[in-house]
């Protein structure tokens, strides 16, 4: 029988889509650089297995395929046919940003402008991948003294906040302060108080090329914000958010214009 | 077994919600003033059964569980209880807009700031909801000779847009042209072309409380627009982007401000 | 000799705007209910003269026209002529909202589509000309608890923000904390932090029709506020952003929609 | 006296503003690849001294205190010390984006997140620094066929629009076609109509970091377009608009993030 989801599943949909869509699964891939944790006692006992991995089993319980990658597999793990075969990528980066090869960013760059969805989350506002999508340096004021931070709500009718309350709070976080040198969000969800005197647009949505963005504030390696409740409820959110909508392919693939040399309409 | 599309029916939710998600479906009412097609005998032969009847068997066919209501019913069809079992309301009116009573369109009114959402068609751009909800005139440019218009996705990864090419055309409609008075839209999904030399903004979302707003321009009662498979479509792909989200509850539902006394951290 | 300011001086102007023009002078009227500082001793100490002089006596010192108006002159001081003759309306009000005649605020919004700018101050977001220009309720929590605020300025590239450090502070404020129920802001120039932990977009444009509108949330009647010399650039700036641009006149002054019966292309 | 103008000239501005600001000019350099001019007899005709000089000879008209700069001069002509001394940067070329060094390239970015205003034209929309400051290919349809444009203004209230009727025509102009692979702009000011069927947004605002970015699609080499007044006004109130306004000084001038060790408020 017709159904609103089902009926999602045609012609226009990429291929790849078709089969998660009938398992009405999200297709996710993790990425972690995959370093504080292997270096560091006390980031290895919050997240014993990674980051990914206690992101990725998150997001498992709120029904979506999941699959990692990380930074010292070859090609850090994403390679054209992962990236064919995921929908959203969910990117955390803080140490070694520099070490993700250009090639890999380009690729990445041009999955979004295609219709990747990508979620970033805490440090990886400074990943190549996220400064060459926005244009700006990215950057902003930070703190690490383990305050609480309490994160509002400002948009109460965005998918992102469903399921929240109209604030949560983080016992210990780092701050992370404006000014956010990033564009104006096309979608401003989230604004955060920190205790020690400062705010930040903590929850942005961006729209490039046919590809969607999610830039999520909390999260650090010393704390263990990524097991906290409200924050894997609003990443889930993110990635569905964010998930391919099933519009009008890309035309510029290859970065150049299109020539219509033929006019929709007589020039006569 | 968890799946993401179950994981959305929680606590947080509407009761109201509750059941229809499990059926994954979208509660829609289908609001027409009905007058056009009992008094002229051109738009009775489009729409024979009225125009929210055309759109509710299609809204039907994308999988959402459909009631109409029309001008001429008691409260027009809108009272309290049918509000509270809709998740999105869809708004057909023309030569009538001055006949609703306030009394409905403060509730419908109070219904979106709290949730509902809202896709305004085509001449309903004057209708009393949609002008106290934007607060402006909501006026425009207008001719109605039958030309050519061509509607272009101007932001192909919005999921409005899904399983659209880069525009599709209408073989006669009436003319809508800027400057169309409306807010700035939050988001701006389709612009259109007419032969006649006017563009406009015809596919605009807002948020608006906790309520999200589509307005989609294409239709008339004199074509048989509303047959069409695109803009049929699209105004599934409304709906589905307008359907409450789930988010933290209304605060302000009798319009007065919320006296927060304690404060969440001490003054000392 | 031409120069840039002269040069906005043309055929395209509104006439009231020639003289002020070449004066270089942008004409003011500043609004106040002004009933606080009648009745409260406290109020009086703080604002003798009451706030709209406070504003006033900043706004000529930063180089504009100005005029007074109150809520207990005929028409609230705001007479057809005098609108004819303001470029930017300042408004201040509290206590006696609902005594705004709903003819001169109807007289205020059609005037605002036409182009006159309007900065809401405060407890001014609950007048009934800014929920009317809204489409909301405006709503918001509040606590008057002399706690500490800082504005942060969020883009330092807006004209609304020059002359600003990053943040200021305000030692004793009154605290208005999201959810905010405005639509979504055309320009977000300002993000407060509240001392008792609350958030609030504190700097907010829109554009409604050929107006612009800003709203600003600093000031209260029993703080000095405006005698604070960032919140006087503040609102000297915003003044200067609100003011009308010479743009398209406004098509729509009755609120109807223009027939525009000849196409501009042949529809052969 | 105190005036406006006057009043804006003070300890926050760019030391290189103030001189300008006294004599109430912008400091506008108009770039040019300047070789279609030197190669093709018919755009020689056009533009005999260069599109540079046409444009600047508008500005100048307009108020402006102009230089010029072009591809072939040391440094592209834009040298550290040029970009110190500009408020606006005026971007016209169209063949050789590929010559323009990265260096030069990298150089402007860094002067636009500081504050420098930038104003592409046409062509220019797949520059190098267009592209690096946008994220996204800035690709879109195009065809050469001569054929008419509408430029509507959508947003009336806009200072860009000021001068302007509802739109104006160019008699012969390239097509630019949606899609237009850009970010969501801030700001939208005009909507433009192609007599062969499409429609683009040809006129659009962004902000980035402390700088004001404006894009502007008509003109092209083989056409008189920036000899039509309408044209050369809006770009007059292009520079005006994307002039640095003095805000907060950018914190991010080598990339770098900020650390914020000692908090504003105690931590206790």
């Amino acid at each position: 029988m017709a159904n609103f989801a089902n009926e999602t599943i045609s012609a226009y949909d990429e291929p790849s889509l078709v089969e998660a869509k009938i398992m009405n699964k999200i297709r996710v891939t993790v990425w972690n650089e995959f370093r504080h944790e292997q270096l560091n006692e006390k980031v290895k006992q919050i997240y014993p297995n990674g980051i990914h991995n206690a992101l990725a089993e998150s997001l498992v319980s709120h029904g979506c395929q999941l699959r990692t990658a990380t930074l010292d597999e070859p090609e850090h793990g994403l390679g054209e046919k992962v990236l064919d075969e995921t929908d959203v990528l969910v990117w955390w980066g803080h140490m070694a940003h520099d070490e993700v090869e250009d090639e890999v960013v380009n690729r990445v760059h041009r999955h979004v402008l295609q219709g990747l969805g990508l979620v970033v989350l805490h440090s990886g506002h400074h990943s190549k991948i996220f400064r060459s999508l926005m244009g700006t340096t990215c950057s902003l004021r930070w703190r690490e003294a383990g305050e609480k931070t309490r994160v509002w709500v400002v948009a109460p009718g965005h998918p992102i906040a469903a399921g929240l309350d109209h604030y949560f709070e983080i016992p210990q976080a780092e701050m992370y302060g404006e000014h956010f040198d990033i564009p104006v969000p096309d979608e401003l969800v989230f604004v955060s108080w920190f205790q020690g005197g400062e705010v930040f647009r903590s929850g942005c949505c961006f729209y490039r090329g046919r590809g969607k963005i999610f830039y999520f504030q909390p999260g650090h390696e010393t704390y263990p914000i990524y097991h906290q409740a409200e924050v894997q409820r609003v990443i889930a959110n993110g990635v569905r958010w964010a998930q391919p909508s099933a519009g009008p392919g890309f035309l510029y693939g290859d970065g150049g214009a299109l020539h219509a040399s033929d006019s929709l309409e007589s020039l006569g």
